[in-house]
Order: C-alpha cells, then structure tokens, then sequence
C-alpha cells in the first residue's frame, strides 16, 4: 500500500475517536483547541512527506521536544549527560516527585519532567540559549524556518509552572541542577511552547531513522547513540503508558500533552500525528491509535 | 558472519567478564555454581542450533520461566489475563510490595514476581496442573524430552519464600489470587526449578521469533499477542534493568537469577546465554554484555 | 461531678451520634452488631468501677487488647523487644505494607499490625502460649474470670487474614519473626477475638493508672515502663489518627475495630468506651465523642 | 528540690553527652556553634525563670518559632487554619516531599516544613508582615525587647532553600498557598532566624503552660485551643522522633536544629534547653537527655 492510500485508510479507521479523551486543561491556550482535529504525516528517509488530515496545522508540541533536547544534548555534551538522569522507565506519572525523593534528586529517565528539566539545564550550560539553540535545530531539521515559540503558551506556562518549580528547586537541593532555576524553568517553559506540524514534526524525526544522519548528510549521533534515544523513547517516550504503547504500537515514540506524537520505524520512516483529546496518562487517543493501526496495517513494528 | 564465528566470537569479548558479578545467594543451590561459567547458542527460525561454551550445560532457569508461563496462559486463556495484571514497567525492584499496594493489589506487569504470580494463578485455573503443564509445553518447544525440575531447588526456594508468600497473601486480600496460596506457591517454585540449557532456552523462544508458530508449525500465539509478548519483554523483562537492557542491548529479553537470559530477534532468531555472576538489578553481567556485543556485531537490533 | 453523674450527662451528650458511623465490615461476626449501642465505664485507681448504658455487655476487643499484649512482653521479656518494633507514630493505615518495606521489615510502632504481631510472636516465644496467657492475664486484672475468646471471630479473621499473613511473612522474610507464620496469626487471631465489657476493660487497664501496679498490688511494670506504655498509646495508639485523638481527647488511648476504646488518666483513673459505629479511621465515633466529653468535663486531659 | 538545685543537678548529669552529636551543617552560621555549649531554664507560671549553664547565651531558635507561629495564626485566625494543614505524626522526615504528594499537597502537621510553610503563609495573610508580628510576640511573651532576627542566618538560610522552595511550589500547585512563594519564603527564613536564649524560651511558652494566658493575663488561645497545641506538640514536635520523644520525656515540645527545645509542663512550668550537637532526627542530644533527666527527677512528665 502506498503511504498516501495507507495514511487515508488510518484517518478513516480513527475517525470514530475523533473527539473523545480530553484535551490539556491546565493552561487556556491548551483547553482552546478543538478535541475533534486530527492529522498525520509519515516521512521517508529522503524527507519526502504524505499527510492526512489536520497535518499541515500547527500544534503546541509540549513534551514531544523533549527527544530532540535530549539528541541535542547528547550530540553537544555525549554520555555524561547520563550521571545525572537516569533511563529507566519510572513507573510514576510524568511530573511526580515521589521517586525523585527516593532516588536522592536523580530523575529515572529524560522524559519524565524532572529528567527533561535536567536535559534543559544541560543544554543550557552547553549552549547559553538552550529554547533557542534547540528551535534553530528543529527549523533546520524539518526545513521549515518559520517554526517558532507560542509567546503566550510560555506564559502560561509559567503562571501554571509551580509544580516544575518545585521539581526544579528539588533537583537543585540535591545539587543537580547547574544553572539558577527561574532561567531554567524559562528555557524549559519557551522550549514546551515550539509550534510544529505533523509534516515538521516526522521530518526533524529523521535522524533517528537514519541512524544519527541529520537532513543535510552530516552526523548528529553515532549509530549507536540513534539506538539508545530509540530505546529510551520505546521504554519512556508516553509517560506512564510507554508499556501499553509498547505492546499497542511497538514502535518507538514520544507524545506531547498538545496531542502530538511522533514515532520512529528505524531504518524506514518516521510519523508524525496529532489529535488534542487525551488518554488519562495523557497520550493522545487517536493519535496512538493510528499508530497502532499503521503497525498493524504495515506489519512495521520493531517487534 | 557465520553463527559460529560470530558466537567464538562474542564469547572471547566477554572473557574478561566472567567471574565478575555474584551469583544469586538466597538459595543454595544457587549459591554453589561456579561464577566463571559462561555458555551461549542461537537458534536460526527452522530450530538450527550454534553454541559456544557451556551451551550444553543446564542451569535454574528461575525467572526466565515467567515468559514462557505468560505465553502459555495466553494461549490458553486469551485477554482476561490482562484483567489481574498491568503491562508498565514498574520502577521499582521485582519482589517490591510499594507498588502493589499503591495500586490496590494489581501488580504492573507479568515479570515481576507479583505479577507471575498471577500468571500461574491463571495456569492452575486453566490446566490444574500449572507446573507440569509449562514443564511439557517447554520439553515440546525445546525438543528436549529430558528437560526436569530441580526438587532441591524448588524445596529451598519454598523455605526461602516468605518474601513471595507475602506477595501471594497480599494480592489474595484484593480478590486477585482464585487459587489457596500455599498450592499456588508450590507451582511456582517448581515453575522456577526447571532447568534447561542455551540451546534449549532459545529453541523454547522460537515461537517469539516465528511470530506465534510453535516448533510443530501450529499456531501458539498470532501474531499481535507475539508482538505483544516480545513488547512486554522489552519495557519490562529484566528486573529493574529493563530500560538499561533496551538501550544496550535492544532486544526483547527476559533474565533470571540463575544467570540466563533469552532474547529474541523478531522474524530472524532466538538467543540463549547463561553465566551465574549477576549485577546489582538482578541480571548476568556477562550474559547481558555477550547480548551487547551480539547487536554491536551484527546491527540486530530492533532499533 | 461525681462519676455516675459525668457519666450520665456524657451519654446524652453522644445520643445525638448513635448509629453514625459504620460498623467494622471485613468479617461477618462485626458486620451484624447494632451500630446504635453505647456503652462507658470509669474504674478508679481502687478497682470501683461506675457505669453507663451498655456497659456490661461483652464486645469483641479486637485492637485494644494489643495494648495488654504490648505491656505484658515488656514485662515478661524487657527492652529487648525495642529491637523488632519501634515506637513511632506511622503516617500510614495500620495495615500497610509501604513503610515496612522502606523500613526493611522492622514495623514502626507495636499498635500497627506489623508492630503486634511482632509483639504477638514475641509472647509466643516468651510463654509457648501467647493467646490463652493474654487471655489469663486479662481475666486476673480485670476480675472476670468469664472472660473467654469468640471461636466465630477468631475462625473468621483467619477466613479474612491474608493481608495480616502478608504483614507476617513480610517481616520473617527479614528474618523478624521467631515461630512459624502459621501459629502466630492464630494466636494474633485469637487474641483479638477476647470478648470483654467496658467495666472489664477499664478495670484490666488499671495498672497503667498506677504507675505499673497490678490489681493484686504487685508489680507488672516499672513506673518508668508504665509511662512509657501511656506515651506510646498517645502517639500510636488510635491507628492513623493519633494526632486527632491526641488534639480533641488528650489522653493515652488504645482502640479496636469492633468499637472499643481503652484511656487512661495517669495517676487518676481509666476509662472504658463501646460503640460499634466507626469512622474512616476505625475509631469508634461516639466512644471518641464520650472521650472528648469527658476531658471536657473534667478538665482530666494530660495537657 | 527546688529549681536551681534540680538544673545543677540535670546538668552535671548531661555533662557526659556535651560535644556528642552533630551540629546542623546545611549553613555556615549553624555549624560555627560550639558543640560543648549546653544551655538550662525553668520558667513558672508566674514568669520566673532559674537556669543553668549557658541560659543566657542566645542560639538561632529555628524550627522551636514554629510553635509561636501556629499559635499566633490560631489566635488571629481560628480553626479554618485546619483546612490547610493536618495534625497527624508523618512517620516521615521533616523536609520530605512524599507524603504530600499521596496526601495531594496538605501537609500531614504544622511542624514538618510543609506545614509551618502553610502557617507562615497565613499568618502573611492575616497581618500583611508574618516574620516581624511574631518578633513583636516573642518580645512581649518573653519580656526581652532586645530579641531580633539574624541577618546573616535569614540570607543563609535562603541560600541553601531549595528545598524549602520545592516545598512552597508544589504546595501552591495544589492551591493551598495564598501567597507568593518568593515573599513567603522570605518571611519563613527570616522566623526560623530569630535568635534567642533558654530563659526567653521558657518565657514565651508559659502561654501554653497557663492555659492560653499570656504574660499580661490577656487570653490569646482559649483553654481548648491551648490544649490542642500541646497535643500537636507531643504527637509531632520533635521531628520524626515525636515517639521516641513521648517515651522517654513525656512532654510537648518543640525542637529545632539550632539545638534549643521548648518543652511545658501543663499547668505548672515551661523549660527552655539548648545545646547545639544533634542526634541523626534533628534534635539535640543533650537537650533531650536534660528533659528526660527532668522528668525522671520530678516525676512530672504527662504520662
């Protein structure tokens, strides 16, 4: 089946989901979307895209940066990075400070908030402008240089960030964190804000599937470090639901409260797709279920 | 590269390795084997066998049973098994009640001991004989008649197994055991008994890689509970290792305390290894590096 | 105010309660008692005894008698018992699992679960007869040599026991209980089914009032331990709301599931209450009602 | 014995434990405190004070302010104080995040960081300048007009807060902070800075002592109300070793980890006890082995 053929097939299973779950309610710009939207984008290793549906609209990508921030940090800073998150699934929901206490400060994996608040300040000490260090990089990877920050989405953000505040400023006690936490829970706050589209969000994705190689042939990571981030998004990439994602979609994958959630089939391609309603764990419920109906449908799980 | 070659291979890297870790010292008969002992095999899709060291040579399959267990209980019972018990990976260590009693009683996945324990509850409502049944089923995969417990392990494992009596009680409180503990217990002990070699352990695992078909060419699983199975073995099959093993290994495995891993590459190959010095979290320090090397060399991974 | 007097205006003041809160539902044998019934004894340091409302007739005693077997391993064994069991209120439900295992199987007080039946298996050791020793030493202290166990409650709690046989194999399995699992819940199970009135109860709590003098003027405790037994009621005795108890009441006080409550005053008198109807906690409404009426009252608080 | 005979005797008694423990180390200020320093006050009800050692040397009183700050948030703002924080032991350190987490963000007592946060902040609430109101109170119940805050202890203390300011966001993430969190924790650091000696101690607790009168004989806490204090005092005032507290001094008090405690005697006396080196719960070491050497001397413990 050819992908356009294929991805009209999966907007046509979903459609009876369209609408359901509920989009993020914690910040206005969020609760504003409308729940029935949908649409999705899968990308060849070449950059080519074919998208269905919604997948050329704009969405507040949230968590879904969080793997390109960790590639970025691994490519700048390499493996230490690792002595101060760990990555192991967590067991815990994603903003929860009861495993951080037992573990003396160290987040379980990158993906939870307080280990992606770590890959920030990482970033940051790397780079001096981490929001906007990793916005050049989505730009140039999906080759779309009008990708920017939602300004009010920031915002808002922060007038709702307490409880990454008190992630933060716990990290810190444990001395974690190396740059003051209102400058890092900015770049963090900016970072959740990047704008992207389904066709953006599978092409600045490639490099996973290439095995390290970034949109213009150079190397961004090793084969061997594309691997990792790889496993580290199949064991981690969904929050508290990356073992039923794992077992429904085998793919892959990190999602966004906005909806979003972009998977990776290494060695072929890689999707991108979004729907605002959201699962209690906070995936996207149609989102994961058109993934789950691709790998069906394809056979491509890594499983 | 030739299997063989490849194994001579694999087993010189690890060399250094051997007699590192310590073996499992809660029982015995666990106790007592030699650390320096190392032994690996591949099994090709149609059963063919390589091995390297003491591939022949058999060891407690402990906890490596419990995949072997889920299959069975699937194949047998279907869905509802999913009912008692999650699919998460949990986060915390694989005899741990934290979580369970958190979550009322309902363990996060097959593989940690709460969690097998319903696994083989299921089995004894479905066969009444949960422990002779998996014996059988594994001699049929295998193709090894002679596969047999180990009573003295099992009989020390039972006078050791306060810690899983606990577990037992505990999700019997909750409603979630159908069987009386004590009977329940002593399947489970037996199940952990059983011995097998590499050769056996990955020849038992083909149906993982045959995408559900058993060694007689029936259908044991389809092909999404397979895909299934080997999801749950990579979020959750390695104790609290589990996101280190996917980042290093990248393979569906499931470990024991005995020293044996089996690992599985989907639609090309099975892998058996066993070496007795274990790591802090429970898994062979050699087997899980011989595992490593095995994707290194051969870009098997699933990523 | 004389003691019939007070007595008398306590229970119109808790009428207004009867029949509020629910009865202890877990076995049978509780479920079925009249949830309206009230009943309080006052026993001066003398042994005379005044009494309102139900107060002759027998309840089950259920967690109140761990205060008996706490002080009568004290005096039998000595400090020795500190080692197992701590003395620290809990924070957590008096059934739970959690902090013992953060705790590595050493319960944090003696009128948790965990913590009696460490108390329990510490009498079994002392006399090879916990139960009936208890039960022995409640009928001399109390004057009522009709004292006897419930056979239903006992054989129905077994029925109900898991949790308690998880609690028990939990701490054996970090090598804290001395006999086997199976005599120590029956004997646990034994000694919470001793039936007694509020006039027995007061009367058998009479040495904590005097400094650790028994009924016949002999010593049971040193007036050092005696206090220390009253401290411990204080900030452990009424399950996971010490602090509430402690706040409205002001009294050292041990209560059960099936209603009861022991208090002391040190040095003045000791109080026995009886209502079925319990809150979310397990403390009887109306017996914790007459208690903080009573401090009132008198102005008997310890603070 | 009379007074000073009784503290000379105390403190030849203690004289043994000078030096021993550990003074607190998370601020210079703190752990720049000669350990050897051991400081004792009676104060009766008629406000006289006798002491012993190093009575009128002051120490930075920290946590012991949490019981004048309840007090005062009490006294000018009622019961609905109740509604933010609990009253219940937290079987947990006094910075830990955990339970407030299960608990979702109330904190388990007004002595725990978490809590004394909560009255802090409605005591801002209440008077518009929390730090300095209770100043202005520890002035006039002590009768020493020179007492003050330490700068230099209030900017320490704030350097190393991130602990506390985790505490304080994760709070108001639950709604339960009315303030803002940078001026609130101002306003806490600045209390725990306040500095003054054993017979200001004594002094500004009689109110606790005479039943809710203060040093002018105007009534700040009702009979009741003083009552509770002590109650919420005894069950989790001294860390988590509240328990151990109660079983060996048997008497409310207040700890802090500049070594001082605030202890009362219902109805009789209060006692102030300083001496900097601290036991693994916070508390100082021959501070509680003076108030238990008090109790046992005079027999005037609660229990």
């Amino acid at each position: 089946m050819d992908h356009q053929a294929l991805l009209e097939q999966i907007a046509r299973d979903v459609e009876p989901l369209l609408g359901t779950g509920t989009p993020a309610e914690y910040i206005p710009a969020l609760a504003a979307v409308d729940p029935g939207r949908f649409g999705m984008a899968i990308a060849g290793l070449d950059g080519t895209v074919h998208g269905v549906g919604d997948w050329k609209r704009a969405f507040s990508t949230q968590s879904v940066t969080k793997v390109f921030a960790l590639a970025l940090a691994l490519s700048l800073g390499g493996d230490s990075l690792w002595e101060h998150v760990g990555r192991e699934p967590s067991g815990n929901p994603f903003n929860s400070l009861v495993q951080l206490e037992y573990e003396n400060g160290v987040p379980r994996n990158p993906f939870i908030n307080a280990g992606a608040l770590v890959v920030t300040d990482r970033l940051q000490t790397l780079t001096g402008d981490a929001s906007s260090e990793l916005l050049e990089f989505l730009r140039q990877e999906s080759g779309n240089p009008e990708l920017s920050f939602d300004p009010e989405v920031a915002e808002s953000e922060s007038a709702h960030g307490d409880r990454n505040a008190a992630l933060a400023h716990f990290m810190a006690s444990y001395g974690h964190i190396a740059n003051p936490v209102p400058a890092l829970l900015d770049h963090y706050f900016w970072q959740c804000s990047i704008e992207m589209n389904c066709a953006d969000l599978a092409r600045a994705a490639l490099f996973l599937a290439r095995h390290g190689l970034r949109a213009d042939g150079s190397r961004l990571l090793t084969r061997s470090e594309a691997k990792q981030i790889n496993a580290v998004m199949l064991t981690c990439g969904t929050y508290d639901a990356a073992g039923e994602f794992a077992y429904r979609v085998g793919l892959p994958g990190k999602s966004g409260v906005g909806g979003g959630i972009v998977a990776v089939v290494p060695g072929r391609c890689t999707l991108g797709v979004w729907s605002p309603g959201l699962d209690r764990q906070g995936n996207s419920v149609a989102g994961v279920a058109a993934l789950d109906r691709f790998t069906t449908l394809t056979g491509l799980s890594v499983f």
